[in-house]
């Protein structure tokens, strides 16, 4: 049986459809009695909590002070780390700082909304942010740069970084590399759902943040949603598992879909990958080079073979669609993360999507462009979330607050009004501080 | 004793700053657990569950078929509201058009972050949206419009609205007119926890949304709170009950500040009314003003009366700091929902706000300006949420989502970036898709 099934989309069995529209979503919810479990005891014993999570899940022993990457660490990671990956780091902090930059919001605007009534916003900063950076499966110096960069853009003076440690007790030199070159200098060896616990609730050692925002695997998702129930800290939203699906019509290179389709595959078998095309050849093709290229991943240091083999084998599929719109359809409701568009006219049909993380466009745009360098975030919704949220961008770290400024002259002009709908509505104090200005 | 008391900053008592600062969070932290019963039952028994909280909750005998508001109905209110209310309306609305259409992004942009890497977002409106209209202790025309307006300039396609009826199983004539004004006909008799699981989960008869926004009571803010923990759902923020904050110098007015310091607390008793300033004098003006216009507050057909003293007495002070770094220090720190600005130099001090929902400058801005006309919005976040999240805005109700496209050339500019990356952090998928576009 070929490793990747292929469906035609109005033959998908329910219960296949189910699993790959819902995803890992079910594995986050297996595991929240015990992410709560952990979640609590930091909340409740702080450090001590931590650095028994740290032992247990990252087999480091960790003391409290340790926990805090020290200078000399950072000296250390910026002499061993290889020039190359170096100019690696600076080059996609370049375009990643252009992209951003342009996101920004002016710093203060306003309307005249009638004569003497001016109605406008400034933009603030959020104070202090918790980013997530994942490890364990991989190093990610790249997610330090797609939280960092815009967060510093948007002015955020108090950034923390936990991340967890590799087993020798280090933090993964191009991440401590990437985190000096933007100023980031607290940054913590500790990792999954104790990680968010511990930004969400403070302990002893690490800060209290008021918003905690990157990506993960299950554990760290379903911490990001826990913490929302003690209704002190923000999330981003839910970004992991990771997810990417090729939309693809006949004219699409077989071999580029197949490529592409295992981005996010690799990174464990609780992410999706998935292929929605207009053309029962082409899926047939696709099919024949998945194999190819899964054959092709290595098993060591990490079994990528593996991963993909299985997110595919759960979470994978070739869907085959009488026509582009249905494609479309399908696309919208699936709401992935990553969506590359392989078609005709990939504008065209980027105008008809309402659902993605992040798109690409036409073929030389593999998602993975976006994981690392052309500017474009990597931090997105995952489980179907990019119904709701945009992509990590410099909007997650600042607050357009409204502003109100009256004449006396702008305030009489709505006089009548406020005091006939305070009355209406029964909220006589309303009313009257407007009156007591014409007294 | 003094309705509402004085205090010098420094002197305050840990635990009456503790109080003042937490206001109503820990009566809804107290309510969880009712709320919880009620958020499941609804999830697993639907209308059938629904009809009998409202049964319960607002004295309603209803039938799952008479939940959704008839036509006829928005028939009644158009004919039997008085024609100066449908002015104020009409009104108001046309200034929170102005405001809120001010906000819309362009619906695509991009830039060329290298030769032949174009990265931009597009803007997409989210596709349903439950907007929370409150009753009960009043009624809220002016909430259709906050929620309404926003949501149709950003292109929401379904919108549906719950509301707890009146004792007589209508919904206000006021709230009606508004929905149908502006194109709203999927109007719900459902109010608090009850209408947030329905718009959350789906009901037969009541439409699950992908977010819900509005605000609300304690039962309502800590329902929005619960539904997070399913993943399926997005909200606005915490939304009540509703704050404001006034801080004023020596050359404020000490009747204005009095009046509208009460805007809030005649809300409901778990509201909160703090006055913040510099000058000893003043605080002792703005004391016995408050008196006096509690004491002319209505006890019927609502006791407004009995709300303000109880929450002024809760989660009320006057608050005199040295000078007004210290003043304003302390209104960041407190991140009030409304926030007025009655000093010498109003522009000034909103340059060194970092936290509100919304602000109010000079003498005559009165926070209940923005409660109705001025075109500002009224759905902040409260209980500190201003730290992390802006008001209602159309953004709350559109994504932007990141795009990329690359040329062959682009993608050669950035090749080797990805594949150092790539194979450092050790995916090596991640690059293998971008050098097969190279075979």
């Amino acid at each position: 049986m070929a490793l990747m099934p292929i469906y035609h989309l109005k033959g998908v069995p329910k219960m296949d459809l189910d699993r790959l529209k819902g995803r890992s979503e079910l594995e986050i919810n297996r595991i929240a009695d015990q992410v709560k479990v952990v979640v609590e005891d930091v909340r409740n014993r702080g450090d001590r909590a931590v650095v028994e999570y740290v032992k247990k899940f990252d087999r480091v022993d960790l003391k409290p002070q340790n926990l805090l990457v020290s200078l000399k660490e950072f000296d250390r990671a910026s002499k061993t780390l290889a020039k190359p990956i170096k100019r690696c780091i600076e080059h996609a902090a370049e375009n990643i700082q252009r992209f951003h930059q342009a996101q920004m919001p002016v710093s203060s605007w306003f309307t005249e909304v009638d004569k003497g009534i001016l109605i406008g916003q400034i933009t603030t900063p959020l104070s202090s942010v918790g980013l997530y950076v994942p490890g364990g499966r991989g190093s990610f110096p790249s997610t330090v740069l797609m939280s960092v960069i815009p967060a510093k853009i948007a002015g955020v003076e108090k950034l923390a970084i936990c991340t967890p440690p590799r087993p020798d007790g280090r933090v993964d030199a191009a991440a401590l590399y990437a985190a000096d070159m933007l100023g980031v200098h607290e940054v913590f060896k500790v990792g999954g759902a104790q990680a968010i616990a511990a930004m969400a609730f403070g302990t002893e050692t690490i800060p209290k943040v008021d918003k905690i925002v990157g990506p993960g695997g299950i554990w760290v998702s379903a911490a990001k949603r826990m913490i929302l129930n003690y209704g002190n800290t923000g999330i981003d939203f839910i970004a992991g598992p990771s997810e990417n699906l090729v939309l693809a019509d006949d004219s699409a290179n077989p071999r580029y879909v197949a490529a592409d389709v295992l981005i996010e595959p690799e990174h464990g078998s609780d992410s999706a990958g998935v292929v929605v095309t207009t053309s029962r050849a082409l899926a047939e093709k696709v099919q024949s080079e998945v194999e190819k290229f899964i054959g092709e991943l290595p098993e060591k240091p990490i079994n990528r073979r593996r991963f993909a083999t299985d997110s595919i084998a759960k979470y994978g599929a070739i869907i085959v669609t009488e026509n582009l719109d249905e494609a479309i359809d399908f696309v919208n409701s699936y709401s992935v993360e990553h969506l590359e568009i392989m078609t005709r006219a990939p504008l065209q049909t980027l105008m008809q999507i309402k659902n993605a993380g992040s798109i690409y466009l036409g073929d030389y745009s593999p998602c993975s462009v976006g994981c690392y360098a052309c500017g474009a975030n990597h931090i997105l919704p995952t489980g179907t979330g990019a119904r709701i949220f945009s992509g990590l961008s410099v909007r997650d770290f600042i607050k357009q607050i409204d502003y109100s400024y009256l004449s006396k002259q702008g305030l009489e002009t709505i006089n009548d009004t406020i005091r006939g709908l305070s009355e209406y509505e029964g909220f006589p104090q309303h009313g009257k501080a407007v009156r007591v200005r014409f007294e």
